[in-house]
């Protein structure tokens, strides 16, 4: 795409209103607008990365036999209430809003109840079972405060995916499965290296949780990691118990910031035997179908990234998820150049290799690096007098310092040639 | 995808609580739940429809150069009380919810509010312009009556596309491509053939604004067509001077039930002037964005399809988006007529041709038969004892009455040189 046509410009001041680093490169970049605490609007750049988290997402649900839906965030009163979340002392982020006749309605901000009704039309029979259903869904939470950029908000995109199995054992396969399918998650949007599957507090039906933990100090939890392992504990059930129950030792620990990028919880039959969603077991028997739910923030990934790869220039993407993957800048305003620029940005989109092209007239060189800097796309390339009196193209990574000339033909073969993370 | 793990299975009864043949169909074949009165949940086979013709409008939307963006649902009182639409009175079918701290907000129906306030970041010189942006986004509409199915929701996905350009003319130039635009959509989602043009109230800055009505006797207008010409008009309008107006004459008109399917709109300084959106001109004064939005609802599209195409069996998809392009049924238990069906499932996903296969065991062929007219997919292929002495596969479409028998090669060949709508 053109950068002249593009909507959106990057501004050079600081928002003063963001206390997050995440926020403010991704205001100042014009991936995202704020419309008010804790709301952020998505614009060209920013869905752009959005839909590619949530594709590589969906790819790992599909892989594990994920079945995708869409399920409505108004929520009626009466369902929420047999499973006793509905009120407001036992759940404190509600959104409640009303019908014209007055009937009270939620804004989900999650979905195990409307899901678990729903499969009452489907399931019958242990034939039915094992499987799982996921979405991409906007979830309301009235959070009372909200500062840590697209990381936390009220309003957000979320990957919710619940599993429903004959019993323990079976969900146990899923389980494992889907932790997998979560590794691969964060691997592929490029924070693997920084990710760690934490032991957090369970529920009735499992002793503990798992969050997968991205270590950055912009995190709101305190997780104690084991470098070696690629495992840690979150505070909440820091103890020597629990400690000694996984094998770890104190001395081996140490006390890390992260913020928390997915979790798997096994639910068992808690929301199944309050909505009476059961089946006929092979003998005849009625049993409750035993459930998980695993959840996911594109968004929180997406401020996750910017906190952990961005230097102090601006955003770093990994190829995976950039809105581009090449930016094209061209430099100064003589016809060869431009010429040279126009012909080098038709092969790329001929060979289907997205970019960015900065064609802007009446923009100083500084200026088109600083905002190659502050956008972050992965390879940038810079057509200039300069570089074509080398006869070539600068190319620069952005998480490297250098960059070199390459020749036009070299250059399409190394763009060929470089893997997609 | 094997229909054995589909989650979703079609009903025989209708729902009780249902008055329009789309929610009927909908939900008795499993593509939608309903969640509570004009409130639906979308299940695999439903998504897959809605995706397609998301995708559909994305590539006309993006042909005509709109950058897609994604806005949040809360919205502040009091960006809406400077255009006048928070009040009630004025506004009747809000959704309104609050803060914890009591603040007041509203669950979008629209956008053109916080669209127009966001580009006061972007838009400062006649250089900027013209541009137009859109988002698919969840729209909330307290409805006090829902009785039309999917095609009046009190919460559902919207296509929204607002132009912004510098005068009349520039506006004009861009509503008569998006109005183009809007043509190939109806004519590729398949209800090209019933849907008219049609002239409507227009505004301040408009005589008439254009609807796009969609003949079908569940649609909730009356207009009068002229056939020949391909046009209509809204009962709104229907006055003696519009018709002379439009050059269209009594006699010709027929009166019509039909659904709006689309709209579009000349806002022209309606929002840029109560919100303050200026450019500066070449000659350096300062000017308001001349505006129109352009709305399609990907969901009453699906209605309107099912409306207008459905037979007294089921549902009739267009292949452009249909769930699945092919059914394939396997009868019986034979053992080598269920390995030539594998075969041929193997084969079609090889060749990448969607197929829904029903290899679901205990199921009468008179039942596998019934669920595919009631699912509707638009090639149904058998594979039977039958089919196998006449050493073939059954094809039948949906839309005709009578299959023929074709050899496996025959069947790649047809399959491959079929385009798709």
């Amino acid at each position: 795409m053109r950068q002249s046509k593009l909507f959106t410009k990057t501004k050079r001041e600081s928002p003063t209103d963001e206390v997050s680093k995440n926020a403010e490169l991704l205001i100042r970049g014009g991936f995202v607008h704020k419309e008010m605490a804790g709301v952020y609007d998505y614009l060209p750049l920013g869905l752009q990365v959005l839909r590619k988290i949530e594709n590589i997402i969906r790819e790992e649900m599909n892989a594990i036999g994920g079945q995708e839906v869409f399920l409505s965030a108004l929520q009626e009163k009466e369902l929420w209430q047999k499973t006793n979340r509905w009120d407001d002392e036992i759940v404190d982020n509600w959104f409640k809003t009303k019908f014209k006749n007055e009937t009270e309605l939620g804004l989900a901000f999650t979905h195990e109840e409307p899901l678990t009704r729903l499969m009452k039309d489907f399931v019958n029979s242990y034939r039915d079972l094992p499987f799982s259903a996921y979405q991409f869904q906007n979830k309301f939470r009235n959070e009372t405060r909200a500062k840590s950029g697209v990381m936390r908000t009220r309003e957000f995109i979320m990957k919710d995916l619940y599993s429903f199995c004959k019993d323990e054992k079976e969900h146990n396969e899923f389980y494992e499965k889907a932790k997998e399918a979560y590794e691969k998650i964060f691997q592929r949007v490029g924070i693997g290296h920084i990710t760690y599957l934490t032991f957090a507090s369970g529920g009735v039906f499992s002793k503990y949780s798992h969050e997968f933990q991205a270590l950055t100090g912009a995190g709101e939890d305190t997780i104690y990691i084991d470098e070696d392992k690629g495992i840690a504990i979150n505070k909440e059930v820091y103890t020597d118990e629990v400690i000694e129950n996984l094998g770890l030792s104190k001395e081996r620990l140490v006390e890390k910031r992260a913020v928390e990028v997915g979790n798997i919880f096994t639910l068992g039959t808690r929301f199944s035997e309050a909505l009476d969603l059961t089946y006929q077991t092979e003998k005849g028997d009625k049993k409750n179908v035993f459930m998980g739910s695993y959840g996911i923030g594109p968004a929180r990934l997406m401020g996750t990234v910017v906190e952990a790869l961005a230097d102090d220039k601006g955003i770093i993407w990994p190829e995976s998820i950039a809105p581009f993957r090449v930016h094209l800048l061209v430099l100064g305003e003589d016809k060869e150049v431009i010429k040279k620029a126009e012909e080098i940005y038709a092969e790329l989109l001929k060979n289907k290799i997205e970019v960015l092209f900065d064609d802007r007239g009446e923009m100083s060189p500084g200026e088109k690096f600083a905002d190659a800097d502050l956008l972050g796309m992965p390879i940038r390339l810079v057509v200039s007098q300069r570089s074509m009196k080398e006869s070539g193209i600068e190319l620069k990574k952005r998480n490297e310092e250098k960059g070199k000339i390459v020749s036009q033909e070299e250059l399409l073969d190394l763009l060929k040639l470089e893997p997609r993370a």
